[in-house]
Protein backbone atom coordinates (compact mmCIF):
# COMPACT_ATOMS: atom_id res chain seq x y z
CA UNK A 1 0.00 0.00 0.00
CA UNK A 2 2.07 2.49 0.89
CA UNK A 3 6.56 2.89 2.40
CA UNK A 4 7.12 2.98 6.03
CA UNK A 5 10.18 4.79 6.97
CA UNK A 6 10.52 3.54 10.19
CA UNK A 7 13.03 4.21 13.03
CA UNK A 8 14.43 1.06 15.13
CA UNK A 9 15.54 3.04 18.10
CA UNK A 10 19.21 2.97 19.54
CA UNK A 11 20.05 -1.16 19.74
CA UNK A 12 18.29 -3.20 21.85
CA UNK A 13 14.52 -4.42 20.43
CA UNK A 14 11.96 -3.57 22.69
CA UNK A 15 12.63 -0.04 21.70
CA UNK A 16 11.06 0.01 18.89
CA UNK A 17 7.87 1.93 18.90
CA UNK A 18 4.34 -0.54 18.52
CA UNK A 19 3.51 1.26 15.80
CA UNK A 20 6.73 0.50 13.87
CA UNK A 21 6.56 -2.94 15.23
CA UNK A 22 3.21 -3.60 13.62
CA UNK A 23 4.18 -2.12 10.30
CA UNK A 24 7.43 -4.67 10.36
CA UNK A 25 5.08 -7.51 11.31
CA UNK A 26 3.10 -6.68 8.32
CA UNK A 27 5.51 -6.08 5.66
CA UNK A 28 6.06 -7.41 2.36
CA UNK A 29 9.30 -6.18 2.06
CA UNK A 30 12.15 -5.20 4.68
CA UNK A 31 15.03 -2.92 3.64
CA UNK A 32 17.05 -2.85 6.80
CA UNK A 33 20.14 -1.56 8.41
CA UNK A 34 23.51 -3.57 9.64
CA UNK A 35 22.67 -2.39 12.84
CA UNK A 36 19.11 -2.99 13.24
CA UNK A 37 18.76 -6.04 16.17
CA UNK A 38 18.30 -9.33 14.31
CA UNK A 39 15.21 -9.49 16.67
CA UNK A 40 13.45 -7.28 14.55
CA UNK A 41 14.30 -8.61 11.66
CA UNK A 42 13.23 -11.76 12.32
CA UNK A 43 10.07 -10.25 13.27
CA UNK A 44 8.70 -9.58 9.29
CA UNK A 45 6.30 -12.61 8.48
CA UNK A 46 7.84 -15.51 6.31
CA UNK A 47 7.21 -14.55 2.72
CA UNK A 48 8.40 -11.13 2.81
CA UNK A 49 11.36 -10.14 1.22
CA UNK A 50 14.21 -9.31 3.19
CA UNK A 51 17.07 -6.88 1.48
CA UNK A 52 19.84 -5.66 3.50
CA UNK A 53 20.89 -1.87 2.93
CA UNK A 54 24.63 -2.40 3.55
CA UNK A 55 26.28 -3.04 0.03
CA UNK A 56 23.72 -0.76 -1.95
CA UNK A 57 24.38 3.15 -2.46
CA UNK A 58 22.25 5.20 -1.33
CA UNK A 59 20.94 5.97 -5.05
CA UNK A 60 20.43 1.98 -4.97
CA UNK A 61 18.02 2.30 -1.74
CA UNK A 62 15.53 5.16 -2.78
CA UNK A 63 15.07 3.04 -6.28
CA UNK A 64 14.47 0.01 -4.88
CA UNK A 65 11.58 1.66 -2.52
CA UNK A 66 10.46 3.63 -5.20
CA UNK A 67 10.05 0.20 -7.07
CA UNK A 68 8.68 -1.77 -4.72
CA UNK A 69 6.18 0.81 -3.33
CA UNK A 70 5.11 1.51 -6.93
CA UNK A 71 3.86 -2.25 -7.05
CA UNK A 72 1.82 -1.09 -4.27
CA UNK A 73 3.71 -3.47 -2.04
CA UNK A 74 3.49 -2.61 1.62
CA UNK A 75 7.48 -1.64 2.21
CA UNK A 76 9.30 -1.16 5.28
CA UNK A 77 12.48 0.56 5.08
CA UNK A 78 13.84 -0.01 8.86
CA UNK A 79 16.62 2.45 10.12
CA UNK A 80 19.05 2.58 13.54
CA UNK A 81 17.84 4.88 15.75
CA UNK A 82 15.13 7.94 14.20
CA UNK A 83 14.85 8.39 10.42
CA UNK A 84 15.42 11.96 10.74
CA UNK A 85 18.10 12.49 13.09
CA UNK A 86 21.17 11.18 11.11
CA UNK A 87 19.10 8.76 9.58
CA UNK A 88 18.91 9.63 6.11
CA UNK A 89 15.68 9.42 6.35
CA UNK A 90 14.67 12.58 4.11
CA UNK A 91 16.66 11.81 1.29
CA UNK A 92 14.62 8.31 0.70
CA UNK A 93 11.48 10.27 1.52
CA UNK A 94 12.32 12.85 -1.32
CA UNK A 95 12.86 10.25 -3.80
CA UNK A 96 9.40 9.08 -2.94
CA UNK A 97 7.61 12.47 -2.85
CA UNK A 98 9.32 12.86 -6.30
CA UNK A 99 8.40 9.62 -7.74
CA UNK A 100 4.53 10.13 -6.27
CA UNK A 101 5.02 7.10 -3.84
CA UNK A 102 2.91 7.65 -0.86
CA UNK A 103 4.99 6.97 2.61
CA UNK A 104 4.77 7.81 6.14
CA UNK A 105 7.46 8.31 8.79
CA UNK A 106 6.94 6.44 11.93
CA UNK A 107 9.84 7.86 14.12
CA UNK A 108 12.11 5.84 16.58
CA UNK A 109 13.81 6.63 19.75
CA UNK A 110 16.86 8.16 18.76
CA UNK A 111 20.07 7.35 20.20
CA UNK A 112 20.93 11.15 21.53
CA UNK A 113 19.39 10.27 24.74
CA UNK A 114 18.98 6.82 25.37
CA UNK A 115 22.41 5.42 24.22
CA UNK A 116 23.59 8.30 27.50
CA UNK A 117 20.77 7.36 29.32
CA UNK A 118 21.56 3.92 29.35
CA UNK A 119 24.85 4.64 30.81
CA UNK A 120 23.24 6.87 33.46
CA UNK A 121 24.20 10.31 31.90
CA UNK A 122 21.04 12.30 31.34
CA UNK A 123 21.66 14.53 28.40
CA UNK A 124 20.10 17.54 30.07
CA UNK A 125 19.22 18.01 33.54
CA UNK A 126 18.12 21.36 35.54
CA UNK A 127 20.78 23.40 36.54
CA UNK A 128 23.61 21.59 35.10
CA UNK A 129 22.31 21.91 31.01
CA UNK A 130 18.82 23.17 29.68
CA UNK A 131 20.60 22.42 25.73
CA UNK A 132 22.13 20.13 23.95
CA UNK A 133 23.45 19.77 20.79
CA UNK A 134 23.83 17.27 18.32
CA UNK A 135 26.22 16.45 15.57
CA UNK A 136 27.51 14.15 12.81
CA UNK A 137 31.20 14.09 13.15
CA UNK A 138 32.41 11.81 10.53
CA UNK A 139 34.43 14.55 9.36
CA UNK A 140 36.16 16.38 11.85
CA UNK A 141 37.68 18.60 9.87
CA UNK A 142 34.57 19.71 7.97
CA UNK A 143 33.10 20.99 11.63
CA UNK A 144 32.74 24.55 13.15
CA UNK A 145 34.78 23.86 16.18
CA UNK A 146 34.24 27.23 16.79
CA UNK A 147 29.97 27.35 17.37
CA UNK A 148 30.35 23.80 18.84
CA UNK A 149 32.88 24.87 21.75
CA UNK A 150 30.14 27.96 22.09
CA UNK A 151 27.07 25.74 22.16
CA UNK A 152 24.84 26.30 25.38
CA UNK A 153 24.71 22.24 27.06
CA UNK A 154 25.65 19.49 26.23
CA UNK A 155 27.11 17.91 23.00
CA UNK A 156 26.49 14.91 21.68
CA UNK A 157 28.80 13.99 18.73
CA UNK A 158 27.32 10.96 16.53
CA UNK A 159 30.03 9.15 14.32
CA UNK A 160 32.63 10.38 16.36
CA UNK A 161 34.68 7.69 17.75
CA UNK A 162 37.17 6.99 14.36
CA UNK A 163 37.93 10.81 14.79
CA UNK A 164 37.93 11.62 18.67
CA UNK A 165 41.72 12.74 19.01
CA UNK A 166 41.12 15.16 16.33
CA UNK A 167 37.82 16.34 17.89
CA UNK A 168 39.06 16.62 21.21
CA UNK A 169 41.65 18.48 20.06
CA UNK A 170 39.96 20.75 18.31
CA UNK A 171 37.25 21.14 20.62
CA UNK A 172 39.98 22.24 23.49
CA UNK A 173 42.11 24.48 21.02
CA UNK A 174 39.09 26.25 20.62
CA UNK A 175 38.19 27.18 24.28
CA UNK A 176 36.76 23.83 25.72
CA UNK A 177 38.51 22.52 28.71
CA UNK A 178 40.27 19.94 29.14
CA UNK A 179 39.41 18.90 32.04
CA UNK A 180 35.57 18.64 30.89
CA UNK A 181 33.71 15.34 31.52
CA UNK A 182 33.43 13.17 28.68
CA UNK A 183 32.09 9.95 27.80
CA UNK A 184 31.84 7.50 24.97
CA UNK A 185 29.30 4.57 24.80
CA UNK A 186 29.64 2.19 22.45
CA UNK A 187 26.84 -0.14 21.42
CA UNK A 188 24.04 1.08 23.88
CA UNK A 189 21.07 -0.26 25.00
CA UNK A 190 22.28 -3.65 24.25
CA UNK A 191 23.72 -6.41 25.56
CA UNK A 192 27.55 -5.52 24.72
CA UNK A 193 27.38 -1.83 26.16
CA UNK A 194 30.19 -0.32 27.34
CA UNK A 195 30.90 3.24 28.91
CA UNK A 196 34.05 4.93 29.19
CA UNK A 197 34.92 8.45 31.32
CA UNK A 198 37.32 11.12 31.25
CA UNK A 199 38.38 14.55 30.66
CA UNK A 200 37.80 15.36 27.51
CA UNK A 201 41.46 15.99 26.88
CA UNK A 202 41.53 12.12 27.73
CA UNK A 203 38.85 10.84 26.52
CA UNK A 204 40.83 9.43 23.01
CA UNK A 205 42.63 7.11 24.85
CA UNK A 206 40.96 6.14 26.97
CA UNK A 207 38.28 5.20 24.30
CA UNK A 208 40.91 3.82 22.09
CA UNK A 209 39.90 -0.51 21.07
CA UNK A 210 35.98 0.61 21.83
CA UNK A 211 33.74 -1.01 18.99
CA UNK A 212 31.84 1.19 16.66
CA UNK A 213 28.58 2.17 16.82
CA UNK A 214 29.34 4.76 19.75
CA UNK A 215 28.59 7.83 20.67
CA UNK A 216 30.79 10.61 22.61
CA UNK A 217 28.89 12.79 24.87
CA UNK A 218 30.81 15.94 26.29
CA UNK A 219 29.62 17.65 28.93
CA UNK A 220 28.85 18.38 33.04
CA UNK A 221 25.99 16.03 32.66
CA UNK A 222 28.66 13.35 32.18
CA UNK A 223 29.11 13.76 36.16
CA UNK A 224 26.05 13.00 36.99
CA UNK A 225 27.07 9.06 35.71
CA UNK A 226 28.87 8.31 39.31
CA UNK A 227 25.54 9.61 41.22
CA UNK A 228 22.85 7.72 39.29
CA UNK A 229 24.69 4.40 38.04
CA UNK A 230 25.00 2.48 41.43
CA UNK A 231 21.27 2.19 41.83
CA UNK A 232 20.32 1.88 37.98
CA UNK A 233 19.18 -1.22 37.09
CA UNK A 234 19.65 -3.01 33.37
CA UNK A 235 16.25 -3.71 32.09
CA UNK A 236 15.30 -7.23 32.26
CA UNK B 1 9.60 -4.64 42.58
CA UNK B 2 11.37 -1.49 40.86
CA UNK B 3 10.62 2.39 39.71
CA UNK B 4 10.05 2.50 35.90
CA UNK B 5 10.69 6.27 34.45
CA UNK B 6 9.37 5.70 31.42
CA UNK B 7 9.08 8.20 27.96
CA UNK B 8 5.71 7.74 26.44
CA UNK B 9 6.64 9.26 23.17
CA UNK B 10 5.30 12.53 21.42
CA UNK B 11 1.61 12.17 21.76
CA UNK B 12 0.47 9.65 19.80
CA UNK B 13 -0.17 6.48 21.76
CA UNK B 14 1.14 4.24 19.25
CA UNK B 15 4.88 6.00 19.68
CA UNK B 16 5.39 4.09 23.12
CA UNK B 17 8.03 1.93 23.13
CA UNK B 18 7.41 -1.72 23.17
CA UNK B 19 9.03 -2.10 26.46
CA UNK B 20 7.49 1.46 27.96
CA UNK B 21 4.02 -0.13 27.28
CA UNK B 22 4.70 -3.31 28.77
CA UNK B 23 5.81 -1.59 31.69
CA UNK B 24 2.53 0.61 31.70
CA UNK B 25 0.41 -3.24 31.44
CA UNK B 26 2.40 -4.70 34.31
CA UNK B 27 2.28 -1.54 36.66
CA UNK B 28 0.68 -1.24 39.86
CA UNK B 29 1.29 2.53 40.82
CA UNK B 30 1.43 5.19 37.82
CA UNK B 31 2.22 8.43 37.97
CA UNK B 32 1.41 10.37 34.62
CA UNK B 33 1.69 13.67 32.62
CA UNK B 34 -1.05 15.60 31.87
CA UNK B 35 0.29 15.60 28.16
CA UNK B 36 0.31 11.45 28.44
CA UNK B 37 -2.53 10.21 25.52
CA UNK B 38 -5.47 8.98 27.76
CA UNK B 39 -5.03 5.85 25.57
CA UNK B 40 -1.55 4.92 27.22
CA UNK B 41 -3.25 5.53 30.84
CA UNK B 42 -6.15 3.58 30.12
CA UNK B 43 -3.73 0.38 29.52
CA UNK B 44 -2.78 0.02 32.99
CA UNK B 45 -4.71 -2.75 35.07
CA UNK B 46 -7.82 -1.85 36.62
CA UNK B 47 -6.44 -2.42 40.12
CA UNK B 48 -3.55 0.25 39.64
CA UNK B 49 -3.06 3.46 41.67
CA UNK B 50 -3.02 5.96 38.55
CA UNK B 51 -1.75 9.44 39.89
CA UNK B 52 -2.21 12.66 37.93
CA UNK B 53 1.38 14.53 38.40
CA UNK B 54 0.02 17.66 37.77
CA UNK B 55 -0.67 19.35 40.95
CA UNK B 56 2.18 17.98 42.33
CA UNK B 57 5.52 20.04 43.48
CA UNK B 58 8.93 18.27 41.93
CA UNK B 59 9.43 17.24 45.14
CA UNK B 60 6.01 15.68 45.97
CA UNK B 61 6.55 13.48 42.75
CA UNK B 62 9.98 12.45 44.08
CA UNK B 63 8.73 11.12 47.32
CA UNK B 64 6.04 9.50 46.09
CA UNK B 65 8.02 7.17 43.86
CA UNK B 66 10.62 6.37 46.52
CA UNK B 67 7.36 6.30 48.63
CA UNK B 68 5.90 3.26 46.10
CA UNK B 69 9.24 2.21 44.92
CA UNK B 70 10.40 1.69 48.52
CA UNK B 71 7.30 -0.74 49.31
CA UNK B 72 8.08 -2.94 46.21
CA UNK B 73 5.49 -2.15 44.03
CA UNK B 74 6.11 -1.89 40.25
CA UNK B 75 6.04 1.74 39.96
CA UNK B 76 5.49 3.76 36.81
CA UNK B 77 6.19 7.32 35.76
CA UNK B 78 4.74 7.73 32.43
CA UNK B 79 6.28 11.35 31.21
CA UNK B 80 5.74 12.81 27.75
CA UNK B 81 8.87 12.55 25.08
CA UNK B 82 11.76 11.46 26.57
CA UNK B 83 12.88 11.24 30.40
CA UNK B 84 16.24 12.66 29.65
CA UNK B 85 15.71 15.33 26.85
CA UNK B 86 13.86 18.18 28.84
CA UNK B 87 11.67 15.40 30.92
CA UNK B 88 13.09 16.21 34.32
CA UNK B 89 14.05 11.92 34.52
CA UNK B 90 17.29 12.85 35.80
CA UNK B 91 15.70 14.81 39.11
CA UNK B 92 13.66 11.79 39.37
CA UNK B 93 15.69 9.16 39.07
CA UNK B 94 18.31 11.00 41.88
CA UNK B 95 16.00 11.03 44.20
CA UNK B 96 15.76 7.26 43.85
CA UNK B 97 19.21 6.81 43.64
CA UNK B 98 20.12 8.48 46.88
CA UNK B 99 16.54 6.87 48.54
CA UNK B 100 18.62 3.29 47.23
CA UNK B 101 15.50 2.31 45.38
CA UNK B 102 15.98 0.61 41.68
CA UNK B 103 14.93 2.08 38.77
CA UNK B 104 15.20 1.88 35.07
CA UNK B 105 14.93 4.04 32.52
CA UNK B 106 12.73 3.45 29.33
CA UNK B 107 13.60 6.16 26.92
CA UNK B 108 11.19 7.52 24.56
CA UNK B 109 10.74 8.77 21.41
CA UNK B 110 11.24 13.19 21.98
CA UNK B 111 9.21 15.48 20.57
CA UNK B 112 12.72 16.71 19.07
CA UNK B 113 12.69 14.92 15.50
CA UNK B 114 9.50 13.15 15.86
CA UNK B 115 7.40 16.33 15.69
CA UNK B 116 9.22 18.24 12.86
CA UNK B 117 8.85 15.12 11.02
CA UNK B 118 5.20 14.49 11.41
CA UNK B 119 4.87 17.93 9.81
CA UNK B 120 7.31 16.73 7.01
CA UNK B 121 10.49 18.36 8.47
CA UNK B 122 13.96 16.41 8.98
CA UNK B 123 15.72 18.41 11.69
CA UNK B 124 18.94 16.67 9.69
CA UNK B 125 19.56 16.47 6.27
CA UNK B 126 22.44 15.80 3.72
CA UNK B 127 23.84 18.97 2.52
CA UNK B 128 21.08 21.37 4.49
CA UNK B 129 21.71 20.37 8.45
CA UNK B 130 24.65 18.12 10.21
CA UNK B 131 23.65 19.13 13.73
CA UNK B 132 20.65 20.54 15.77
CA UNK B 133 20.72 22.21 18.63
CA UNK B 134 17.55 21.60 21.47
CA UNK B 135 17.34 23.88 24.10
CA UNK B 136 14.39 24.38 26.57
CA UNK B 137 12.91 28.17 25.72
CA UNK B 138 10.55 28.94 28.97
CA UNK B 139 12.83 32.12 29.97
CA UNK B 140 14.15 33.22 27.16
CA UNK B 141 16.18 36.19 28.74
CA UNK B 142 18.35 33.65 29.96
CA UNK B 143 19.02 32.42 26.95
CA UNK B 144 22.27 32.62 25.41
CA UNK B 145 21.14 34.56 22.25
CA UNK B 146 24.68 34.99 21.00
CA UNK B 147 25.39 31.10 21.25
CA UNK B 148 22.11 29.88 19.76
CA UNK B 149 22.67 32.29 17.12
CA UNK B 150 26.12 30.63 15.70
CA UNK B 151 25.33 26.67 16.37
CA UNK B 152 25.55 24.70 13.73
CA UNK B 153 22.07 23.47 12.13
CA UNK B 154 18.84 23.43 13.08
CA UNK B 155 17.58 25.35 16.45
CA UNK B 156 14.45 23.21 18.06
CA UNK B 157 12.98 25.51 21.26
CA UNK B 158 10.85 23.45 23.25
CA UNK B 159 8.64 25.53 25.63
CA UNK B 160 9.04 28.47 23.09
CA UNK B 161 5.75 29.01 21.96
CA UNK B 162 4.81 31.88 25.17
CA UNK B 163 7.84 33.61 24.45
CA UNK B 164 8.27 33.43 20.62
CA UNK B 165 7.83 36.94 19.84
CA UNK B 166 10.92 37.72 22.17
CA UNK B 167 13.15 35.23 21.02
CA UNK B 168 12.62 35.34 17.56
CA UNK B 169 13.28 38.66 18.40
CA UNK B 170 17.05 38.01 20.01
CA UNK B 171 17.89 35.47 17.66
CA UNK B 172 17.30 38.15 15.07
CA UNK B 173 19.57 41.16 17.22
CA UNK B 174 22.31 38.11 17.38
CA UNK B 175 22.61 37.62 13.41
CA UNK B 176 20.13 34.84 12.29
CA UNK B 177 18.64 36.25 8.99
CA UNK B 178 14.66 37.61 9.45
CA UNK B 179 14.32 35.80 6.44
CA UNK B 180 15.30 32.66 8.10
CA UNK B 181 12.23 29.90 7.81
CA UNK B 182 10.75 28.66 10.96
CA UNK B 183 7.59 26.79 12.04
CA UNK B 184 5.87 25.93 15.01
CA UNK B 185 4.22 22.74 15.04
CA UNK B 186 1.42 22.64 17.72
CA UNK B 187 0.12 19.24 19.35
CA UNK B 188 2.93 17.41 16.82
CA UNK B 189 1.38 13.79 16.07
CA UNK B 190 -2.05 13.93 17.51
CA UNK B 191 -5.09 14.38 16.10
CA UNK B 192 -5.04 17.80 16.41
CA UNK B 193 -1.69 19.02 14.76
CA UNK B 194 -1.13 21.97 13.70
CA UNK B 195 1.39 23.83 11.50
CA UNK B 196 2.57 26.95 10.80
CA UNK B 197 5.65 28.30 8.87
CA UNK B 198 7.26 31.60 8.17
CA UNK B 199 10.02 33.57 8.52
CA UNK B 200 11.20 34.07 11.40
CA UNK B 201 10.46 37.66 11.45
CA UNK B 202 7.31 36.97 10.99
CA UNK B 203 7.05 33.40 12.73
CA UNK B 204 5.82 34.93 16.58
CA UNK B 205 2.37 36.55 14.62
CA UNK B 206 1.79 33.63 12.49
CA UNK B 207 1.58 31.33 15.17
CA UNK B 208 -0.57 33.37 17.54
CA UNK B 209 -3.40 31.30 19.19
CA UNK B 210 -1.82 28.39 18.66
CA UNK B 211 -2.52 26.19 21.72
CA UNK B 212 0.34 23.99 23.27
CA UNK B 213 2.44 21.76 23.56
CA UNK B 214 4.08 23.39 20.49
CA UNK B 215 7.67 22.71 19.57
CA UNK B 216 9.53 25.91 17.43
CA UNK B 217 12.09 24.86 14.35
CA UNK B 218 14.47 27.05 13.05
CA UNK B 219 16.46 26.55 10.28
CA UNK B 220 16.67 26.25 6.18
CA UNK B 221 14.91 22.14 7.04
CA UNK B 222 12.05 23.71 7.60
CA UNK B 223 12.18 24.67 3.55
CA UNK B 224 12.19 21.31 2.76
CA UNK B 225 8.21 20.29 3.77
CA UNK B 226 7.14 21.77 0.90
CA UNK B 227 8.71 18.92 -1.28
CA UNK B 228 8.14 16.63 1.23
CA UNK B 229 4.21 17.56 2.79
CA UNK B 230 2.53 16.81 -0.89
CA UNK B 231 2.97 12.63 -1.02
CA UNK B 232 3.36 12.41 3.12
CA UNK B 233 0.55 10.07 4.20
CA UNK B 234 -0.73 10.42 7.66
CA UNK B 235 -0.25 7.12 9.74
CA UNK B 236 -3.93 5.29 9.85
Amino acid sequence: MTVALVGAGPGDPELITVRGLARVRACEVLVFDRLVAAELVAETPPPALRVERDGLSQDEVNRLLVAHGRRGRRVVRLKGGDPFLFGRGGEEALALAQAGVPFEVIPGVSSLASVPGSAAIPVTHRGVASAVTAFAAHDVEALDAAALTRAPGTLVAFMGLSGLERLAARLVEHGLPAAMPAAVVSAGTTPEERTVVAPLGAIARAARGLPTPALVVIGEVVALRDALAPARRTAA
